[in-house]
This record gives structure tokens, C-alpha cells and sequence, in this order.
């Protein structure tokens, strides 16, 4: 059995740690495991399968006889390293914005569009956390009716800003029990001018303001769901509208979403639930007479997509609600991330083309 | 100058005290102020302009030679006890749902239609928190540009579940921060077979389900809209799609609002910052580049609705977003009451008809 050399860059944060136990729990052959971050970070020690990995500081040199790397240190850190990398002759699955809309690169979800991986030059494309759990609930009603429009307001959890955005979380709220003022550092947008605390409050601007008012969180949504469902960023085929709102949860992305399907003709709330039951990578929870509908802290440490609160508008047929939750550092990272490895292993697909990615 | 005697029921709850302090603020020249509660309450000492006063146990009698009547305990107690009051010659402002949908019943927004209170028969309703700050911001719009379509998710703080709710919130986020198992009896209603925790966690359910797999909360914003907007809880004219969420906030509900409107042909993001601006009870808070947006840590304490994050969706000409926050505690609830009760008081309409509501 062919064994494989894997680097994860980032490995000391909130998504990297969890790389490293995805892999530990995937069906990936690895020989070796090695472990990057910053400078900061180098000299700590991880555990990869019970054995102590020293954790290093990346270099170009560090990708030498490296097969697959996963990468999550952040867009400067992938646009600077990860072409080095497949120079080298690694495969990298990138959980950063940094190549999710190079056409050159294709934007992963395996229960979606697995096959776009084979097209790959060296790189491939994690997308944004709040997509991903959108896409797979969205994919098997698709599938059997098509989409018109996605209409979703998300309730993003805070882990999303990374593991010092956590604590910053915990230390707020803990301010606000005693009493005191809450101070805010990270908050909504680390490098802006402006933070505010989160807990016991909300805010809705995730990630830079875009030109026309929207944010580059929901600009993500827009394109990315547009990229990974119809091969396009721009395709008109689905318009997509989303707003996006960091709530004072930890982990766990909820969506509330409306859409409408293309053709409503077989479809119906029930038949909705049945092809979500039956969906990859989806959990059913729908039962209002048990009060059963996804939660944050239910959803948090697993892989799955939770979808429940199905709903048909009576006032416009054909037009569906959803409320989806999954675990943003897991399915919305980590875990996908992983899950595209396993797929370049399963399919042999390991190795970069002679037109690899960034090739002079 | 006429005086009134003022009769505030559910005196001691989160709206109650709110009621209180509101209808000190108020321009109603207040003779006396009765405080009601249920029996548990009774003897509790609160103020009102610098006195104390007693708290009474509720019985019919107690709305002898009361004026106006601010009501704020439960749907049963309104029921029972608004009716003895109008037979008595008092006008009731009623923050329940108990007759929010009783065609004898205004449900009044004063921003939105202040000239329905003239049609009083002794009560007049005010509308869920939810309801009250999305039509609010959406009035002046709709003045100029009608509406067709709305489609809302909440975020809705946990003191809209009463003064005990907010303790268990902080209980549960207190627990959590101490790395202890979080105990719910409260949320997410109180009344339900299973209680799941706020804090950290979202609950997409507020109030009880629907046969249909809404909640009645959502259902509250369909209907409640439409009776306020256009005069009939069922006219199709607007369609109206909630998702109704709660998220561990204390106090102050957002709302993501996608609308679309009937006309736009004079109408841009630009226009529709300019009739916010200067729309009633509004404040425009709406400056990516200063990254100033509602939040509901600004917006606690204060009688106004805030709008923000006014988008054109580019890909649905007419289509747009707005982010709305306010204090469900006072103008979704005990500042609504008590300008519904200015109203009155203005328009000389403190006196219950001959054929009173309940007349026999």
C-alpha cells in the first residue's frame, strides 16, 4: 500500500488542531506527518497517533518529499508557501481564501462536486466554512429539482476568527457576568480599525466590507455557492443573496435559508426531509412535536450537516425553509479539508501535472 | 388638565418595571398609578416618580375608576381580566397576544398606523416585539414604494422570555465558563416537554409549533404584519416569510429583512438610506467604511429601531436587505405600550364606547 508524507501548515490553531486529528481518523495511509506553523509557534509539541511531533517553522525546503499538504495559516501564508510546495511536488487541499476563485483551482465539496478534484494542478480549494454546510444540505434538493434562489442569514459561531477570537469570547462574557465593561480586540475584523465585543451581542460584519455595501463573507457565499454547484463564480443560474451575523456562540454555524427550486412538481416539505435524510453527509432532525431541530452544541465535534425546521411557504409554492447547523472548525474546515484528501488518495489522484499550479 | 388613573398589570415582570419607568417618561398626566401583579407579588414596594407604591393583587375590582390599563402579564391574565376593565370604563393597551387577532382589536405600531387606535372598542393590542421594529423600518418604504415580499430571520434575545429567563441565561453561560454541564428549565419555552440551553447555543424555536411546522412566533410575524400594514391578518398583498430564532443575547432583537418592493423605479440603496433617515421612530446607523451597524449592546436602553447594512441585491432588481435592531423590551414591548397610551390620550380617546368590547 502506497504511504503518504503529509504536512499541515497552521497546525498549532483552532482548524489545524483539528486537521491533525481528522487525519488521525481518516482512511489515509500516512508515513509521516509533518507539523508547521509560524516562527511563533515552532518548538511545540503535538501528537500525531499517541507519538510527539515537534512542531517547525515553515520554509520553502519544508515541503521537500512532502505528498499532500493541508494548509490553514492563513491566506498570506498559502499564497506565499503553497506554490512552493507543488513546485515540490505536493498536493495541497488549502482551507484559506487565498485560491477558492483561481479558475485554475478547483473549490471542493466532496458530497457536491468530488469530481472537479480530478481538474486540479497541485492546488485545491476549501471553501469558506459558511458555505460548505449550505451547499451539502442544498445538493440532493438540486439534484431532483433544481434552484432558482438561496435567500440565507447565517449565525456564525466565533471560532471562525481563529482560537485567540475563542478566548476573547469566553473573557467577554465572563466581563459581562461580573459586571465589568467588555474590552474587544479581535472582534469583528481583527486588522480593522474598529472591535467590539461579541458575547451577549451581535454583529453583522464577518471579514472586510466589499464596495457595494456587502461583506467579503457574504460575497463568499454569493460566488462560492455559484463555483462549487455550477462550475461558475458568476453563473446567474442561482442568484444567491446572503447576510452574514457572528453570534455570541463558540462553535457552530446556524443557517436559516430559503430557497426556491427550479421544478416543484414532485417536491413538497415531506419529500424535502426524505432526500435530506437520505443525503450525504446530512442528518435529518425534524420533529417539532419533539421539539427536535439542530442546536450549536449538539452539532459541535462531529463531521455531519444537521438540517431540520423544513418548511414549505405557503404563500409562494415552491419556495422551502431550512435551518442548517454544522460544526465550522469540522465540516466547515477541517473535516473537508481531510475528506479531500482521503478523495485525491481513493482516486490516486496524488501528483501534480506537468502545467501544475504556478508553473513559470 | 385631564388626569389618569393608570393601572399597570404584570407590574414586577421585564416589560412591567419597563412599563413603569416608560410612563414616568411619558407625556400622559398621570393622577394615580396602580401597580398589579398575581398574588405572589402583591406587597412588593416599587417606585413611581420618586413614591412608592404598593403592589396589588389582580381582581376585577382593581380596574375600578382606572383610565387606561398598561397589560403585560400573560396571555390568561389579560383574557381575564381587560374585559372586567373595559366593563369598567377603562381602555386597555394590552402587550399579550391574547386579542392581537380579534377583529374588535387594533394592533397598533404608532409609527405605522396610529389612526387604526381611533376604531377601539376598550382594547388595543400591541404587537409582538418581532413584528413591531421589522414595520417600523419597513414604513417609509413602503409608503413610497409599496412592498411585495419580505423574508425575515431573527436573532432574538432571550429576555423575551421574561425576567427569569435572563437569569437562566446568565446561570447557563456562567456554568459554561466554568467548564460545568449547562441546566435548562426555561428555554426555549417554558411550558414545553424539553429545555435545551441558550448560552453558546442557538434555538430556532420560539413559542409553540404549528400545525404547518412554523412556530406561533413566526406565525405572529406573518399575520401581525399584514394586520398592521394592510388592515387584514390574511391579505396576500404582502407575502411574508419568518424564521424565528433565539440567540444568547439579554437584551435587543436583531432581524435580517430581505424585501421586494412593488415599484422601483425611483428607488436605490441610497433612497432607501434617505427614508430610514428620516423615517419615524428610526435611527440610520449605516457607514461600512466606519463599520457602524445596529448592534444590541448600543441599542438596549433606547425607545428607537436601528437600521443598517442597506443593500441592493444585484441580482434581483427591487430586491434589498436591511439589518433592524431595537430593545424588544421597549419598543418591542413596554415603550410601544405606552406611546399607543400618548396616542390615545392625544386623539381624547380614553373612553370605551357604548358597544364595548365584551358587551353582552
Amino acid at each position: 500500500m502506497k504511504e503518504y508524507n503529509v504536512a499541515i501548515l497552521g497546525a498549532t490553531g483552532a482548524v489545524g488542531t483539528r486537521m491533525i486529528q481528522q487525519l488521525e481518523q481518516s482512511s489515509i495511509p500516512v508515513k509521516q506527518v509533518k507539523l508547521l506553523a509560524s516562527p511563533r509557534s515552532a518548538g511545540k509539541v503535538l501528537q500525531f497517533k499517541g507519538q510527539d511531533v515537534t512542531v517547525e517553522a515553515t520554509t520553502p525546503e519544508s515541503f521537500d518529499d512532502v505528498d499532500i499538504v493541508l494548509a490553514s495559516a492563513g491566506g498570506a501564508a498559502s499564497k506565499q508557501f503553497l506554490p512552493e510546495a507543488v513546485k515540490r511536488g505536493a498536493v495541497a487541499v488549502d482551507n484559506t481564501s487565498a485560491f477558492r476563485m483561481d479558475p485554475e483551482v478547483p473549490l471542493v465539496v466532496p458530497e457536491v462536486n468530488e469530481d472537479a478534484i480530478a481538474q486540479h494542478k497541485g492546488i485545491i480549494a476549501n471553501p469558506n466554512c459558511s458555505t460548505i454546510q449550505m451547499v451539502v444540505a442544498l445538493k440532493p434538493i438540486f439534484d431532483v429539482a433544481g434552484l432558482k434562489q438561496i435567500i440565507v442569514s447565517t449565525y456564525q459561531a466565533g471560532s471562525g476568527a481563529g482560537q485567540t477570537a475563542i478566548q476573547e469570547l469566553d473573557d467577554e462574557a465572563q466581563q459581562h457576568l461580573n459586571g465589568e465593561p467588555m474590552t474587544a480586540d479581535i472582534f469583528p475584523v481583527k486588522s480593522e480599525a474598529h472591535h467590539y465585543p461579541l458575547a451577549f451581542n451581535l454583529l453583522p460584519q464577518i471579514d472586510v466590507f466589499e464596495p457595494d455595501g456587502s461583506t467579503h463573507e457574504e460575497w463568499k457565499m454569493v460566488h462560492e455557492t455559484k463555483k462549487i454547484m455550477l462550475g461558475d463564480m458568476n453563473d446567474p443560474k442561482i442568484k444567491v443573496n446572503a447576510t452574514c451575523v457572528r453570534v455570541p456562540v463558540v462553535i457552530g454555524h446556524g443557517e436559516s435559508v430559503y430557497f426556491e427550486v427550479e421544478d416543484n412538481t414532485n417536491l413538497d416539505a415531506h419529500k424535502v426531509q426524505e432526500l435530506i435524510k437520505h443525503g450525504n453527509g446530512l442528518v435529518l432532525e425534524d420533529d417539532p412535536a419533539e421539539q427536535l431541530y439542530p442546536q450549536p452544541i449538539n452539532a459541535e465535534g462531529h463531521t455531519d450537516t444537521y438540517v431540520g425546521r423544513i418548511r414549505e411557504d405557503p404563500e409562494n409554492p415552491g419556495a422551502y425553509n431550512l435551518w442548517v447547523v454544522a460544526d465550522n472548525l469540522l465540516k466547515g474546515a477541517a473535516a473537508n479539508t481531510v475528506e479531500i484528501a482521503e478523495k485525491l488518495v481513493e482516486h490516486d489522484l496524488v501528483r501534480v501535472p506537468a502545467d501544475y499550479y504556478g508553473k513559470e
